[in-house]
């Protein structure tokens, strides 16, 4: 006896939207269009809202006025509304076209843990979405917030709603998380600097937290991060036209593994270098000067020691983010006695840039490539830091445009026309 | 040995506040301080809040945008918001005046049944609420909604929130409901019709039954009926200025009991009189005139069967609702093969003026002077229906006002000034 089992190739999809997508009825019915497209193409469905854009402003307005030192409990309940306002407005717009479609709000199946304003999503009610889902129903679940273990309600920390579409996705075991956004997709570099800057197809996880790290602001990279944990493969595309966009993957596939060794070049002008000059060359000095540093939270970043030979003296460089540079020269400054140095001088007209890829790893030749094309144009290096997809050099804040142009072009970056 | 045993007068006291009370910081501020008082007298307070005036309008029409025909429970999602907002607002406000106090959002306590956007309060978890309140925490719940048998959020129907307040005093078993409106208590009569109408200091709920059923708009008639049943006092106040309300109760006390046996003199325009001309008069008449308004859902009133003597014909007249007397018509004449009359004629200009107050049931002689007192001003009763404590007549919808004032004055209920 033979039998015959037919099995559809369907993927559960979290398709987020923000703000922007949600403000006003028209927006919300462009986005419900979206919705029924991947639910046409016999998805399952599960959406994440935002608030419409400004409400959520205008409701911590209220809190503010309400109480200046309020009860972030309180304050949870005031702000989730917006989120919970779109959901229903989506929910009913599907139905219009004709969609299986309800709300689920956070309380009913995101459970949230940490503080109140601030919590993260700590798991989610599959079986009750499961349901849904497999009924052939579009989920729409209010973004930004759960239900605490006290059962309030918690929002999860503004601007933390990729994260928590990625931690519903995963908690659904969803086959994909699309964050819609108001860019398209995933850049080799900033097209502000670099108008032949392209949209890349495929990045890795590695790349796009390098890339976000040091000042690509399209996704989250607390939200990258998780999604590389859980192996959830993101797509970043737009809210507003109909273009493929970025595919951010566990490794590269088809055509983009072919690609350039390099995914992008990334520019950081959020640099300040500080130097100590004198500093006793011997063990235990950088660890002396991180520690002030340590303890005052202070980020730090690129850290070069370099001895003057046989003089027993050496100096030390090392960068901070610009807004903690006055609080980090006092915490060295006070630590004078114990580090021991001659003189600290500073420059905060300096900038980051950096070159990123997984080819970085097994081709050492690409970390030469940039300081060749580098020291062609005359631009002196700082300081340099690598790590296994990244090279990074420390260079004058002036040069920082040019520097990024040529190393787009040099690693083969330009798009074939201006973008 | 003795044991001393010290006990506290407190009164569990629930306060509900509409959404002009709402609209805004400074008036969630003025709010507060009357619960502040309350709270600071001993009382366990329990407080339910509407949604700022204007806010509910604002997210209906948005739903009526998304979708002209919208799920009832996605419209429940979005419209319960508005109080979710305010009772976060006025909690942390709360806690700002160093009160202990947080908000219950209707799915953590409110059980609702019935259909989604029309539902009614089921039960309430008092356990969770009653550690709240004995512990000195001032417990803030948005009115107007309620968690679903199917888990989701269920409103209470529009305008049903002083229902819904008085169905969570029941359930938490209050000694008391204070309802703050826009005017500061019941009066006996129509204030714009005779300027010397008093503000009663009690009414029984019979009372104010009749005065809310014939036009009095304080209360909603539903939420006295509910709070008779339940045995639970209300009190009616004025959310913004400092003034003794009035109390509606099981049965008048004090100063009230010598009051006169009058309450009040309740004035309705919404009358339209129908007179069937020529009906047999026979045994089921009526009840063939009747059957057509009843199956067609129409209300009516005031039934008046005179037959002439040895004719055996009879006119038949009674009453139904402006709006209604279209339907009331046609109804009736399409079994006029059936019901058997001369004649139909209908005059919608009257009006129903009653006299209300418990001493009716002992005293007949309140109603002969009630036709006494509009006999002399020639007023012409079309009309007239009793009840255990209301005799209402009708008539010319012109005389309207000079019967409520002749009534009010006869019946002693002018104030000592012109309030």
């Amino acid at each position: 006896m033979w039998v015959h089992t037919y099995t559809r190739v369907m993927a559960r999809i979290v398709m987020k939207f923000g703000g922007t997508s949600m403000a006003g009825i028209e927006r919300i019915r462009s986005v419900a269009q979206r919705v029924q497209r991947e639910a046409a193409a016999g998805n399952e469905v599960l959406v994440v809202v935002s608030a419409m854009a400004g409400e959520t402003d205008r409701l911590v307005q209220l809190c503010r006025e309400a109480a200046p030192l309020h009860d972030p409990t309180e304050y949870d309940v005031v702000v989730a509304s917006g989120e919970q306002v779109t959901a229903g407005l989506l929910a009913m717009t599907l139905q219009a076209m004709r969609l299986t479609a309800r709300s689920f709000m956070g309380w009913q199946l995101v459970r949230a843990s940490g503080v109140h304003g601030n919590a993260r999503v700590e798991a989610v009610e599959a079986p009750l979405l499961d349901e849904a889902l497999k009924g052939g129903t579009v989920a729409v679940i209010p973004g930004f917030q759960g239900v605490s273990n006290d059962g309030r309600v918690a929002t999860l920390g503004r601007g933390g709603s990729d994260t928590s579409a990625v931690a519903i996705a995963a908690g659904v075991r969803a086959d994909r998380c699309d964050i819609y956004t108001d860019v398209d997709g995933v850049y080799t570099t900033d097209p502000r600097i670099v108008p032949r800057a392209r949209k890349l197809d495929q990045v890795t996880f590695e790349e796009m937290l390098e890339l976000a790290g040091v000042g690509a602001k399209v996704l989250q990279v607390r939200s990258v991060g998780l999604a590389m944990r859980e192996g959830l493969p993101l797509r970043v595309l737009s809210a507003f036209e109909d273009k493929r966009g970025t595919d951010i993957v566990a490794e590269l596939s088809g055509a983009s593994m072919e690609r350039n060794q390099i995914a992008g070049i990334a520019a950081d002008r959020n640099e300040a270098r500080v130097t100590l000059t004198g500093v006793p060359d011997q063990p235990g000095t950088v660890a002396r000067v991180i520690a002030p540093l340590a303890e005052a939270g202070i980020a730090f970043d690129m850290i070069v020691h370099a001895a003057t030979p046989n003089t027993g003296s050496s100096d030390l460089t090392f960068t901070v983010p610009r807004a903690s540079l006055a609080q980090a020269l006092s915490a060295i400054e006070a630590r004078r006695g114990e580090i021991g140095f001659a003189d600290i001088v500073h420059d905060d007209a300096v900038a980051k840039v950096s070159i990123i890829g997984v080819g970085i790893r097994s081709n050492p030749q690409l970390a030469a490539k940039m300081f060749d094309v580098l020291a062609e144009r005359q631009i002196n290096l700082h300081a340099v830091s690598t790590s296994e997809i990244k090279v990074s050099a420390l260079i004058a804040e002036d040069q920082l445009e040019l520097a990024v142009r040529v190393l787009h072009t040099a690693f083969g970056l330009d798009a074939e026309q201006a973008a």
